[in-house]
This record gives C-alpha cells, structure tokens and sequence, in this order.
C-alpha cells in the first residue's frame, strides 16, 4: 500500500495523478529527454531508462521502459538485441551505470570509450542526464510504495501508449 | 575540467546554459518543487535540498542550497539551528536521507514517525520527490565534472539570487 493516499493508478502514474502540479515539469522533462531532439533514437534513450531502472531495481519502471524500449526497437528495426552488442550502446549503458551509483564515479576513460564508439558531447550529456533522471524517477516510484502491478499486460497496454504517444498526451 | 564542452559556468549553471531544451523542464521542476504551494516552507525545502546534496558529497549542490537555506532561514525568521532540533524536520531528513540511499527503504514506520511530528500526505509526498530530484541533479552535475569553484562568495553570490528569484528567471 503507497505511504501516502493515490489514485489506485500503477507506479508513477498514481502520483502523476494525485500531484498534478509537479507532473507537468516531470512529463516535461520525459517528454524533452526521451522523445525531444537527440543523437539517441527514442529506442535508444528508453533502453538506457530501462537498463537504469533494472539496475536500481525499481520494477515497475524497469518493467514498463523495458515494454516501451523492445516495441520501439521493433518499430524503428535496430533489433532486440542492440543493446547488448552495438558498442555505442555497451558504452553508454556503462557510463550510466556509473551515474546511477555516483556521479562522481565517471571518469575521463569512461567518456573517452564512448566517444571512440561514436558519441559526441549530446550523446554523453543526454545518457547522464537519462541516467540521472531515472535515478530520481525511480527513488519517487518506490520512496512512496507505489502499486506495482504483477499483471505482464498491464505494463504492454502501457508501453504501447508510450511508445505511440510519448510523455505530454496531446490535448483532448 | 567537464567531461564535455560547456560554458564556463559553475556546476549546473554550465549545464542549463549549455543545454536549454532540458534546462526548461529542469528549472520548472526546481521552482515548482522548491518555490510552488506546499505546506513546507521554501528555507525548509531547501534545507532538504542541501541535506541531500551534502550527504550525496555534491559539493557544488550542497553549498549552493545550503547558502540559500541560510539565507531564506534569515529571512523567515526561523533560525539557523531549526533543521536540527524541530522534530518535523528531523524526521523529514530521515525520509529523505534512505530515498537518497534506496527509496524501497523508506519504511512506514519512517513515514509515521513524520506523520507523528506533523507532517500530511503532501508534506511526505514533497520530502521524497525533493531528495529524489536531487538525487537526479547531484548526479548530473557531478557525472559530467561541472566546475565546482572553491571561493565562498561565488556561492553567496548565486544564493542571493536564488532565494530572491527562484529558479525561473523573470522574463528580461
């Protein structure tokens, strides 16, 4: 039961819901940092979210960024399996798991095996930042004992909203 | 030296000056969460803000919130000595203290404990969501090496407008 009362909504979105006047800047900076303009394709960018939120252990943002990453990969045909193999990719997702245990730990080494894989300063930026907001998201998600739902569908139904339509729902 | 290329900008500054599209959605979080209605005062948001950062050894973040806190503290009235002996407070720096380490280790006892010394729903949902965010800010500023300069009156400096103006600047 979440420590404080919610909408009966899973994970984040109870809270989105019950508070509204910070979910605005939150869905803002999703929104900005997962879909906005980047070096990074949005299956790139949720995979780094995903991998983060698997490593800090919070399941339900690990389980629903993991959906929105896969079906993205699907659509945009990089593959399931990129992530584990593209250089890029190994190099970024060691950069922010550095970020999600303490920033402090990145070192110049780190950044400089990523820029021989092909990152630029955007690209560098962009996963620490990716790795730092979900270091946040996923200490609100589970600071509050939100609901996390054990249903695989409940998690597909929402991956495929996300995927189809980001983090700021088009106006009604 | 920064891992990327930036203004040369102490800590964040650098960072919101070099990245405009998510320094938006970044300062509107900050202001909304450290300035917007709450039943927390903004001295003592901040002074969870620099409590965070300091346990997290963000240099740059602690000093900064911390100079604000003292300054808006002042300001109050409510004195520099109130985090450490009002019993809300104390029990809100615990909360936001295990967030910091793991949000799956805020217990409801934790939350109990700062019901008991006065605090509502929206007060822990703040506590949480404040020590989560800079849990994000702290690693971003240090994941990519920010200038952290080692003179007190930079700080004073930038505290003076932050507790004046908050952290969306009035339109020029």
């Amino acid at each position: 039961m979440p420590h404080i009362d919610l909408p009966p909504l899973p994970g984040i979105a109870g809270l989105l819901a019950g508070y509204p006047q910070t979910a605005g800047p939150l869905n803002s900076l999703a929104e900005t940092l997962l879909r906005g303009p980047s070096p990074l394709t949005p299956a790139q960018r949720e995979t780094i979210a995903a991998y983060v939120s698997g490593r800090n252990e919070c399941a339900f943002c690990a389980r629903t960024h993991d959906a929105v990453a896969r079906r993205l990969r699907r659509d945009d045909g990089s593959g399931s399996s990129s992530a584990e193999t593209d250089p890029l990719m190994v190099a970024l997702l060691a950069v922010a798991d550095k970020v999600r245990v303490d920033g402090r730990s990145v070192t110049a080494e780190d950044v400089a095996q990523a820029r021989a894989a092909g990152a630029d300063d955007r690209t560098v930026h962009d996963t620490v930042l990716i790795a730092a907001a979900f270091s946040m998201f996923n200490r609100y998600v589970d600071g509050l004992d939100t609901l996390t739902p054990t249903d695989p569908s409940a998690y597909d139904r929402h991956a495929q909203a996300l995927a189809e339509h980001g983090y700021v729902r088009p106006p009604v």
